[in-house]
C-alpha cells in the first residue's frame, strides 16, 4: 500500500499557489468526471468551521463531483460571512467546472479566526477548470496543498478487486478526532452507494483516525470525506471496507508521526479490560499524558509514569499485581510485572533502548478481561513550543 | 498573607540532607507538641503510592501528631516493600519522638518506582529529636526539604482570630488533582475537632487544588492534611474555613505559577454556563489545551484556539453570537464577541499586550446561564520539555 500512488480512474486533481499567505501551494481541488456516491465524517467540536457547516449541506443527498480546498485559513468563528464565502467558492469552482454548487464540498484548514481574502480566492477560481490533470503529479500537489504544519504529504493507494482506492490526508497539530477528524479524502471508481459507504467510512474512522491524539486538541475543520464514482462498476463490500480501513489505519498513523515537533510514532495496545471503555480510556490517558511523552522522548525509562497514567482513569481500579508493561516486540522484550516490582528487576537499560526507536510500540496488559484497544499519537518536544508559541505571529 | 512566615505555637519542624539522592535538602517533618484533630484528602490515581496507603490508615481515627517527608524518590509502585518501608519510617520517627506510629503521617514525593534508601533513611531518623525547632528558619527547612522541580518554597500563613494558621505545600509537575492535590500541610493552633476540620479541607481543597492543572497528569502522591493542636482554643468555623480556602487558593495559585518550565500564570474564569459542570469542563478545557498554553507562552493572539478548545466540550453547545472572551481586567479590557467577529474587528495588539503579563487572566462568557468556575493553570514551554525529558536519566 505504501509504494507507488495510483490514480483514480474518473478523477482529477490539482494544488497550485494562489498567494493566500507565502508562495507556497495553498489551494487544491479534486473533480470527477461523474457524480459520485459520497459520504463524510466532520468535526464534533461545537464550534465548527463554515466549510463543515457548508461541506454537511453539500453531502445530505449522498452525492458528491469536487472538493476544493484551501490551507493557511481556517475560516472559522467567521460567522455568517465565513458561511457565504464558502459557499460562494463552491459555486466558483461548480461554474468553472460545469457542475452544480452543491456537489462541491469545500474545506479550509490553517488559521482560525480570520476572514478568507476572497479577492485573491476568487482570482483562484478563474482557471481552475484547466488546472486539474489524471497524472500522479496531480496527486502529489493537491496532497501538498492541503498540508499546514505538517512536514510531509499523506498519500495512499491500493487495489480492490477491479477498483482502484486513493486517500489523501493532512494533519500535524490540533489533532485529537473525535467521531471525526483532520482533513482526508478517499476517492475510488467502486460502485458503492452513498448509503453503504457512509457506515463503512464511519466505521474506518472510528478504528484509525478516532484513535490517534497529537495534543489532545480538536480541530474545529475535521473532515474525512469518500468519494465513489462508479466507473470500475461494483465492490465487494467486505474486500472494500478492509481496504478503507487499513488505509484509514495506514495515514492515521502517517499523520501522528508527522505531528507538530515529533521524533517518534507511539502506538499504545491496551488489553485484558473489563470493558472497552476502560480500554479506551487507558490507552488515551497514557498517549496524552506529557510526562509519558516526554520521557519517551528522551528515551528515559521512568515506567512510574506508565503507572501514574493508568491509574488516573478514576472509573476502574486496576490492581497492580495483574499489571503488565511490555515493550516493543517479541518474545524476549522487556517487560514490567509484579515479579519485577517485588524483585527490583525491572530492565531499565532494554527499555531506554526500545524508547529509542523511531516507532515504540508498548502493551499494557490490564488483567484478565477480554477488551483490548490500540492507539496512536506522538512524543512532546521542544519543537512542539516552537511551532505553536509563534504560529500567527 | 503572603508576608512574613508566622510559626505555630506548639509545632516544631525540620529539613535537611540525609543523601537520598544528592546534597539538596531531601528529609523533613512536622512535629506537634501535644496530639492534633487532623483531616486529609488524597490523589484518587487509583495506582497510590505506599505512603498514601499508609496515611490514610493513620488518619482514620482523626489523630496526628507528626508528619515525615523525603522528597527524591516517591514510594510509589513498590509494592508490599513500599509499604512496609513507609511503616518502618513512622515507626523510627514515633520512636524518637515519644509518641505512637500511628500518630505519624509519612509522604514521600519524587521518581515513581524505585525503593527508598532505607538504610540512608533509618540513619538519618536517628537524630530527629534534635532537628526539630520552632523558628521560621525551621519551617523554610521543611518547605524546601519536600520540593522536587519546584523552584521555590510555598509557604503562607494568617492570623484567625487568636490562632495561627500555617500552610506549606510543593508541587510543579504532574499536577491535575482530582479530589485531592500534590503534597501540602496545614497547621493552626486553633481548637477544631477532626470531624469539622474534614469536611472543611475538603470544600477548601475542591475550590483551590482542584481548580488547577500544570500538565493534565494526576500524580500517584497527592496528600493534603490539616492539623489542629487545638492550644489557641477554639475558633470561629466560619472564620477559619475561609482562612483555610483563601491559604488554600493562594498555595494553588503558587503551585501553578511554579509549573515546570511555565513563565505564566493563568487564571480562566468561566461565567454563564448553563451548568456548574459545563462552567468547569469549559475552563478545564482551555486551562489544558496545549495550543491555548502555547499561544500564552509566545504571547500569540491566536484567539481562535480558545474557540476551539471551548468547543471541545461536546456536551454542551454555545452559541457563538452569545460568546464573549475578555483578556484581562477592568472597563476597557480588549474582547471579543459576535459584534467583533462580524465587523472583523478583534483587536489582536490590545490582546497580545495582555498575554505578555506574567498574570494572565482570561473571562469566556458562555451565554446567560447561571453558572460560573475559575481554575489556574499556566503556559507551555520548551522548559517543561526539558525538564521532563531525561527525568530519571
Amino acid at each position: 500500500m505504501e509504494g507507488r500512488i495510483r490514480t483514480v480512474p474518473g478523477f482529477s486533481w490539482f494544488g497550485k499557489n494562489i498567494g493566500i499567505k507565502d508562495k507556497s501551494l495553498d489551494f487544491g481541488g479534486i473533480l470527477s468526471d461523474v457524480p459520485c456516491q459520497a459520504a463524510g465524517v466532520f468535526t464534533r467540536n461545537t464550534m465548527p468551521g463554515a466549510p463543515v457547516v457548508v461541506g454537511r449541506e453539500h453531502l445530505r443527498d449522498g452525492m458528491l463531483q469536487a472538493v476544493i480546498v484551501n490551507s493557511k485559513n481556517a475560516n472559522v468563528a467567521t460567522r455568517q460571512q465565513g458561511i457565504e464565502d464558502s459557499r460562494e467558492i463552491c459555486r466558483l469552482v461548480a461554474e468553472s467546472c460545469g457542475i452544480g454548487a452543491q456537489m462541491v464540498l469545500p474545506s479550509s484548514t490553517g488559521v482560525i479566526g480570520r476572514r478568507l481574502p476572497m479577492a485573491v480566492i476568487v482570482e483562484g477560481c478563474k482557471t481552475i477548470a484547466q488546472d486539474f490533470g489524471k497524472t500522479e503529479q496531480h496527486v502529489q500537489n493537491f496532497a501538498q496543498s492541503i498540508m499546514t504544519t505538517d512536514t510531509r504529504r499523506k498519500v495512499a493507494s491500493a487495489l480492490v478487486g477491479g477498483a482502484t482506492l486513493l486517500g489523501i490526508a493532512k494533519g500535524a497539530g490540533m489533532i485529537e478526532p473525535n467521531m471525526a477528524t483532520m482533513l482526508c479524502y478517499f476517492m475510488t471508481d467502486a460502485a458503492i452507494p452513498s448509503s453503504r459507504l457512509q457506515p463503512m467510512l464511519r466505521r474506518a474512522v472510528d478504528k484509525s483516525f478516532n484513535r490517534i491524539s497529537i495534543d489532545t486538541d480538536t480541530s474545529t475543520s475535521d473532515t474525512v470525506v469518500a468519494l465513489a464514482n462508479g466507473l470500475a462498476g461494483p465492490a465487494r463490500s467486505h474486500e472494500f471496507e478492509e481496504a478503507l480501513s487499513e488505509m484509514s489505519i495506514y495515514l492515521a498513523k502517517e499523520i501522528a508521526r508527522d505531528g507538530e515537533g515529533a521524533t517518534k510514532l507511539i502506538e499504545i495496545v491496551v488489553s485484558g479490560a473489563q470493558a472497552a471503555k476502560q480500554a479506551l480510556a487507558t490507552a488515551k490517558s497514557v498517549i496524552n499524558s506529557p510526562l509519558v511523552k516526554t520521557a519517551i522522548y528522551g528515551a528515559d525509562p521512568n515506567w512510574g509514569r506508565f503507572v501514574m497514567a493508568i491509574g488516573k482513569v478514576f472509573s476502574y481500579t486496576v490492581d497492580i499485581a495483574d499489571l503488565r508493561i511490555f515493550f516493543g516486540d517479541g518474545e524476549s522484550r522487556p517487560k514490567i510485572d509484579a515479579e519485577a516490582l517485588d524483585q527490583d528487576t525491572v530492565p531499565l537499560e532494554p527499555i531506554s533502548e526500545i524508547l529509542k526507536r523511531s516507532e515504540v510500540r508498548i502493551e499494557i496488559v490490564l488483567g484478565s478481561g477480554p477488551y483490548s484497544e490500540r492507539v496512536w499519537g506522538c512524543d512532546l518536544t521542544e519543537g512542539y513550543i516552537r511551532e505553536n508559541a509563534y504560529y500567527t505571529t
